[in-house]
């Protein structure tokens, strides 16, 4: 198959791209390398060293035969690009992770807000405009998140994407409805993804797009069977206070001697997923596409849930690591329970790994090999989401 | 108060400044003018004259003796211009107008689907952040549509705003829970508003504004009290196939002798509103914000529903015109019904102007007066769903 992974060069993307290519698949990479932009602007880098592109393409050439076209396109900005890519390359498939990922960057400032919006809208809405435009019959693959669900509904199982509802009617009666999950983000981050949604929504009943949603739990580990076939092509490992996400953090954390920061109470609850189990779901969703006419289909990527202390108690069984309590930089609720239904993708045949089994792996090969390369001052997180939660 | 009404210069947005500031508010008009730049591009005219800003405000200084400010600013790209404002004048209410709101314009292609995206949902969230970050304490009214309800559930009211839903729970019982009305939007502009939703509700929720959303039905109408004292304060009228809403076409074609074209077999029921109530409706928002810590509040601003074809009956009963069906260009239901709650408003004081009562007012007064400055081609509507239903 023809793919394009939009974002390949992200900390998901370009694993995907990676495994997508190994499985025989011919990809493109399109990215404008926003990411390593925000490094520079964040003063901070990657734990592991992570080559530049043109020396990843050639690492993996050289190690597995099979060359990955690049290109280096805005799609939030350059539609004029991405639509003649579309035209002349047809792509079966397209990944798209084109998006600021990270909430507590999206809650940054005004500029970082405002940014969030901008480019992860306006690269969605372009993606879908230049697939309508192009008239090409492809699969758009999108990377959402469990956060568009919130943590609302105690008692209640969350499904995949569509939730059944009875409705009162006018004359006493009552009506039974499939409705999108009703939308609850924690942040500009998150309610890009419940406003993604709607894009998809109306481009798949008006267009006939078909689309493949991947609401996907917090991602955890590092590297994957090609990542870890050259040192050229590791994958970057976030650890500071924006792009860290929790488990990186505390790995991180423990790694060097530093107590592991838990918010609030860590009695939030989670959905976990490892990268190697990522990749494997998208491959899974790219060979499963949803028939002409169906509505977009939303598949839970989670394989399991901890609480956030839970979390951090098994870290420190595994490294001896201390677990310190901090005042919450975010605005939720201290404790949340969380119960998601993920059949569809274990259907297909996705095994999971565990962090139970994981974990040791990335805390001696990651987090203490590249140790030396750790800046202590970039981990606490110092995004507030309202003034009044920054310290004065 | 202080009002900043952003989007003045356009079809609701100038009565509704003019209507404030004859209250005895003090307005400032933002705009950058867009609805008058699209007209150039569209090779259309308002077929009513309407005069340039600074002739509009020296004939209302004139008329009125009242002074209102204007500020050319594109909230969707000069934040910094809009923050500036906000922090330095302090504005007690901000109406939101500053959305491209032609449901056929956004779909005319990819250009102009991606241009209501960009701008619309950039305008939204730009006045959103710049609330928070000016850290005024205002209210936001921000005009919606109804539109973001679709037109799906029959049998069923259409609440203002919140649906309460009962969700089956894990241990077979039922929780019953208010959601915000499942969004069924019909085009690309519709779509931005049912996402200007999601923003509000966060923004709300994270930083307490307070939002006050009107889903406003069709507005029929020219004039107001205030825009009839002075020739050179005339209001916008839109015949055109994409801005020109259905009855402003009927009344057109009517008082030109041009068959009165109705989509489909015209069973879409629709609702409307009188520009005089809008106005009155918009300044009934402003004097009962929402208390601190109040959730969103949703008014559906309409008075009266209407099929389609009755609309197009009842200007025939008046005006002797003909009636034409022709193929639907947009992607809808061929009949649908339409049961809408508008307690809100008419509890608030609204006493609504009739159809039946302000038609023939119209007719005279606007389209036969300035018929000779119709150019009939610019009628028809000629922005296609989907590209399969484009003439060969």
């Amino acid at each position: 198959m023809k793919i394009c992974v939009i974002g390949g060069d992200g900390f998901c993307g370009w694993p995907t791209a990676l495994h997508l290519s190994n499985k025989g698949h011919d990809v493109v990479i399109v990215d404008n390398l926003s990411r390593r932009k925000i490094d520079i602007e964040l003063e901070v880098e990657s734990l592991t060293p992570i080559a530049p592109m043109s020396v990843r393409l050639a690492a993996w050439e050289e190690v597995s035969g099979r060359k990955i076209r690049f290109e280096n396109i805005d799609v939030a900005r350059n539609y004029a690009r991405l639509l003649y890519l579309f035209e002349e390359y047809k792509p079966d498939a397209i990944v798209h992770f084109a998006e600021q990922r990270a909430a507590p960057y999206s809650m940054k400032s005004s500029y970082h807000k405002r940014y969030t919006v901008d480019n992860n809208l306006n690269a969605t809405n372009n993606v879908l405009a230049a697939i309508v435009e192009s008239g090409i019959d492809t699969h758009l693959v999108h990377l959402g998140t469990m956060g568009v669900y919130g943590y609302g509904n105690a008692g209640m199982k969350i499904p995949e994407g569509y939730l059944t509802v009875k409705i009162a009617t006018d004359s006493g009666g009552e009506i039974s409805q499939e409705i999108l999950y009703p939308a609850n983000p924690g942040s500009i981050y998150h309610m890009t993804k419940t406003q993604d949604q709607l894009m998809f929504a109306f481009y798949n009943k008006n267009d006939g797009v078909k689309v493949t949603d991947l609401h996907q739990g917090i991602v955890w580990g590092t590297q994957t069977e090609e990542t870890k076939m050259d040192d050229r092509l590791i994958n970057r490992f976030d650890y500071d206070g924006d792009y860290g996400t929790v488990l990186n953090r505390f790995l991180m954390q423990a790694a060097i001697g530093y107590p592991m920061t838990v918010h609030g109470t860590g009695g939030q609850t989670r959905a976990f997923i490892h990268l190697q189990d990522t990749v494997r779901c998208i491959e899974l969703a790219i060979q499963n596409p949803p028939q002409k006419g169906e509505r977009v289909r939303i598949l839970n990527q989670m394989t399991e849930t901890h609480r956030v202390r839970d979390l951090a108690q098994l870290v420190s069984r595994i490294t001896g690591a201390k677990i310190e309590l901090v005042k919450n930089p975010r605005k939720e609720d201290a404790e949340n329970d969380l119960h998601v239904e993920n059949k569809q993708l274990l259907g297909l045949g996705l095994e999971p790994i565990t962090l139970e089994n994981g974990l040791l792996d990335e805390v001696t090969n990651i987090a203490k090999r590249f140790a030396d390369r750790c800046d202590r001052s970039k981990i606490p997180c110092i995004s507030y989401w309202t003034a009044n939660q920054r310290p004065a």
